[in-house]
Parts: structure tokens; C-alpha cells; sequence
């Protein structure tokens, strides 16, 4: 299947973001043209190295598609929609929330249309539902912060959208990817950089459970959707079904490292507004698009310690925050 | 239970619609204290008899909130949150609904939090969830243009905004409302001019179906629900429950009226996106609410004509739309 996008030109919004990375290096290795966009003034670490495979435009989500974007795109056959703003700040502002996730998914489907796309591919949230286990996709969205609520509110936007316009979209709605390139500030990283160094991690008591899913996994889903015609409209969790608690997860990436760093569970308090459940029910995905995750935790840990033990010093530091 | 809200002080935005007129009045007569507010150059013509019972601000939504309103509005109990852009132009400029539907409900909400307000109630719409016959609060949003997306969306931002913020939020979601003061551009104010003057009336052929609810039992449920504390987040269709086709009503508009005016159905083509069944079950209004509509649509154009009757001629030539 995948050597029918071969030749497909992409554009991928937030293209130096954790998942935007991994997804541009698959698309590369599928012979796909692509364009990323990344916003003004954006740490281009994830990509540095390829930088030259690819065409790279500033785009200030929200604010308009500029002329030079338009002319660096020109015509494409499909649209990774990954920017947004305030994932990492639950409490920011809500009007810029709202203007680069409501208006500028907008702004984007109008350019979407002008520039001949076939499948505009939404990437949503897990927090779209608010909180749950075996979350399912005919449930109601109840998003708990303004991040959350502006990628449900986007997603209705692209869903009449497309059909007002005749472009089909998709949703992609990730529960909690790991892997190779993954933020600094994150469980995954944080774990693996006290473990390998062997020093005390400050942790809450870590009961809280999510749905973990390995990065390559998640950017399969993303590929085989590019061209697959069925799922206008369709929403689809890409998550393990599995919910493993933060505490499980620590003592994995411990073990798999044989460090003898210490766990100091419950030395941190839990968020006011934790979310104690978060996985998904991954049937969907597996009857509509044939995907299942393969990676275990323990495979996906262990693949992300071999990504970490061929990287740069200067990926190595950017991936521990130092 | 209506004694309890007396002295309440009420914002209704979009006070000079359709609905936001008659609820206006209702809220008078039960002595709530009412601060209209209204988009700058708007037709009061709904509102004219009762200017001077209420204070009225102008608010241009999604443009912020003026010192004025501020300090006319000071402090409130209850926020009915009615304007929206774009109702009648499904294909008007999508960053204008945007901005005023989602970003004006958002700061709107920010307002109410400084205003010390209890309870924010929002105005859904049918349109959110497509189409359909007996649709339920379960089934997820489905909009097929812009301004009911934007309902939508605003709508789930308000949730999460509620719960970020300790406001109480709930969601009044109309079916198609009809009965005094609505727009002279809709199916019944039109049919019924017609047929008092006797002219022939071009119609499609009237086979779509809709849930009629009397103006008068959906206002109820806007008063109802002021001084509920047990529905908080809640969404509640307000409908009837019963499918009436157009031509129905049409032919029931003609029986009650007497009139001999010819109806040319099938002398208008349907839409391209035509909407051919949306009704609501008004199971869930009925258990949290305790409220069902009372007015079958006999009874309700049976008031209507009423209405008219007692009407002045300034508000019978802007209903008939002379």
C-alpha cells in the first residue's frame, strides 16, 4: 500500500514537533514531497538533519497563509494537520487558543482546497474525551481545558467543512506516544535520562494510567490513512487499548536499563486537575483502517534506547533537556 | 418555583432576536432585572414596547466587552447567551463566525466569571447535530455548515471553561422554534402572511420534516432552567418530540386560517443540502428538567394568530416582512 503514495506531495503542519518529526522521516522514506511548515522563530532540532530532503515554511498559525508559503506549496495531494498552539499550557490564553486552533485549522482547509488536496488528516487528541478508560469514538467530547476543547472544536469545524467543500478529512485522535524525539519536559524522556545517569527521579505516587503508545506505531496509522478513500469524516483513536499506570511505566524504563536510579514515588503532590484514566478502545482503528500498535511498552522502550544510542551529543541533549 | 429568580439580574445577549424578545418578556413579568445586549446597528423592533423596562448595551461579540457593558452590566446571577453571527448565512466568511460565536462565547464566559455569575446558560442549536429524527444528547455533534459548528464548538469550550472555573454551565438546545416576533424570512410567518392576504404560496414540496416547538414552551424552559443547580454542564434539546413535515404545517396554517390561498408545492427546488429529517427526544428535558413542551402546533398557531391579532401594525408589517 504504501508505494501508491509514492510521488504524493504533503504538507505537514507543526513538522518539527514530536510527532510532525517522526511522520516527515516516514513520508521521506515512502518517496512523498514534502512541506513543513513550523512556526516563526521554531527550535528545528527534530529535523536538522534533514533539512535538505525537504521544504521548509514559516507559518503563523492563525494569521493567514502567507504569499510565500502559497508559492512554496503551490499543489498538493494531502494535508498532515499537526500545529497547535498551547499543548503544554492548559491555561493559556483562550483567545490565541482559539485563533490559532479554531481559525487557524480554518484558515488551513480554505489553502487545503485551493491547493487541490484530496485528504485533509487531522491529528486530535486523546484529550478531546476529558478523562475514561476504553474511551470509544462515539463518545461525547469532554474536553477539560481550553487545549483540549479548541482540538474537539477544530475537528467539528473540519468535519462540515469538508463537507460544505467536497475535501475529505480524517481524524487521527493519539493517546500517549513515546519515543525517539519526544519532548524534553515529558515522563519517557525525564525517566530515561535520571535512570542512565543513575540519579533520584522526584515522581508523584504515579497511579495515574494511560494509554502509551510507540511513536512508529502511531506514524503508521498516519501513513496508511494518506491514501485510503473510506474514512471521510471518521474519527480514530490510535491508542494500545492497554492502560499502563505512570508507576508501570517507571519501573519498565528502570529495569530495561538495569539502573539503580531510586523512584521516589509520591514525592511530588498530583496535579489539582489529574486525569486518573486515559486510554482508548482501539477497535475502530483495526476494523476501518487495519491498524493495530505492535510495540509493547517494553519493545517501544527498548527501541527508543537504541534510537537514543545511535543519536548525536547534540539530539542526546535536546531529548534529556540538558 | 419561578418566585424564587425574582430580583435575579439577568445579561441576555441577542436580546433582540427571536427568541432572546420573547425571553425578555418572560423574565419581566417574573421581575427578573434585564440588561439586553445587542450588536451595534441592530433593528429593536422586537424589543421597542419594553426599551424602557430593561437596560440595553451594545456588544459587538468576539470584538470584546466595552467598559460600557462592563459598567452597565456590573454584576449579574444569570447569563443567557443567545447572539450568534452567521444563523441565516450558512456560507457566510467562516473567521467571522469563528470569531464571534467562539471566541465572543469565550469572552463572554471570562465576563460572567468577573460579573460573579452563577449560571451561564447557553443557546445550542438542532443544526449541531446534523439531521435526523428523534436525536439525542448522546449522539455526537455532526454540524454540516459553519454556524452550527460553531455552536458546537463554542459549546464545548464553555463546558471546559465551566469546569476550569467553578460556573455552572448548561445548554438549551432548540429545535425550529415559531410563534410571535420570529424572522419574516421563515416558513411560518411567511405561509401565514400568504394566507391571510390569499396569494399563492411557492414551496418546495415540503417532504422535510421538522420539530416544532411553540416560542412560549421554549421559553419556559429557559426560565426553568435559571435557578436549576442540577444540571451543570448538562445539554438539553428543547423539542417536542415529533416529526411535522412542512407541508403540514403549511396545510395546518391554511385549515386554521381558512384561507383559500393556493399552496404551490414543489414550485421551489430543494437545497442542494437540504436537511430532510431533524427532530429531537425530549426524553432527557423531561427528566432533569421536568419540562415538555405543552403547544401542539395546532395550539401553537392557533397563539400565534392571536398574537398577531393584538399586535400593532408596526410589528405585523416587520413579521410579515412588508
Amino acid at each position: 500500500m504504501m508505494s501508491s503514495v509514492q510521488g504524493y506531495r504533503a504538507v505537514v503542519t507543526g513538522a518539527n514537533g514530536f510527532i510532525g518529526a517522526n511522520l516527515v522521516r516516514a513520508l521521506l522514506q515512502t518517496e512523498v514531497d514534502v512541506t513543513c511548515t513550523v512556526r516563526p522563530g521554531a527550535d528545528l532540532w527534530r529535523i536538522a538533519d534533514i533539512r535538505k530532503d525537504v521544504r521548509i515554511v514559516t507559518h503563523d498559525l492563525g494569521h493567514g497563509i502567507s504569499d510565500a508559503m502559497k508559492r512554496e506549496v503551490g499543489k498538493a495531494d494531502i494535508v498532515y494537520h499537526l500545529a497547535a498552539a498551547g499543548v503544554n499550557q492548559a491555561f493559556s490564553d483562550s483567545a490565541s487558543i482559539v485563533r490559532a486552533n479554531v481559525a487557524g485549522t480554518l484558515e488551513l482547509l480554505e489553502a487545503a482546497v485551493d491547493w487541490g488536496v484530496e485528504r485533509f488528516i487531522y491529528c486530535g487528541s486523546c484529550f478531546e474525551y476529558g478523562s475514561g478508560n476504553s474511551l470509544s469514538e462515539n463518545d461525547i467530547p469532554n474536553p477539560m481545558n481550553q487545549y483540549a476543547a479548541s482540538k474537539s472544536a477544530a475537528w467539528i469545524f473540519s468535519r462540515a467543512f469538508g463537507a460544505q467543500h467536497g475535501l475529505q478529512v480524517v481524524s487521527l485522535r493519539p493517546f500517549t506516544a513515546y519515543g525517539p524525539f519526544e519532548g524534553s519536559f515529558r515522563l519517557v524522556p525525564q525517566t530515561i535520562s535520571k535512570a542512565l545517569q543513575g540519579s533520584p527521579i522526584a515522581l508523584t505516587l504515579g497511579e495515574q494510567e494511560r494509554d502509551f503508545v510507540y511513536i512508529d506505531d502511531l506514524v503508521e496509522a498516519f501513513l496508511m490513512v494518506a491514501n485510503n478513500k473510506d474514512l471521510d469524516g471518521e474519527t480514530l483513536n490510535i491508542c494500545t487499548g492497554i492502560a499502563t499506570s505512570v508507576r508501570s511505566m517507571v519501573n519498565t524504563i528502570l529495569e530495561i536499563t538495569g539502573s539503580d536510579a531510586q523512584p521516589l514515588f509520591g514525592s511530588v503532590p498530583y496535579r489539582e486537575s489529574e486525569l486518573w484514566r486515559l486510554s482508548g478502545n482501539p477497535e475502530k482503528a483495526a476494523r476501518l483502517l487495519e491498524w493495530t500498535s505492535s510495540h509493547s511498552v517494553d519493545d517501544g522502550i527498548r527501541a527508543t534506547l537504541s534510537w537514543l544510542a545511535r543519536s548525536t551529543d547534540e539530539v542526546k541533549r535536546n531529548y534529556y533537556g540538558n
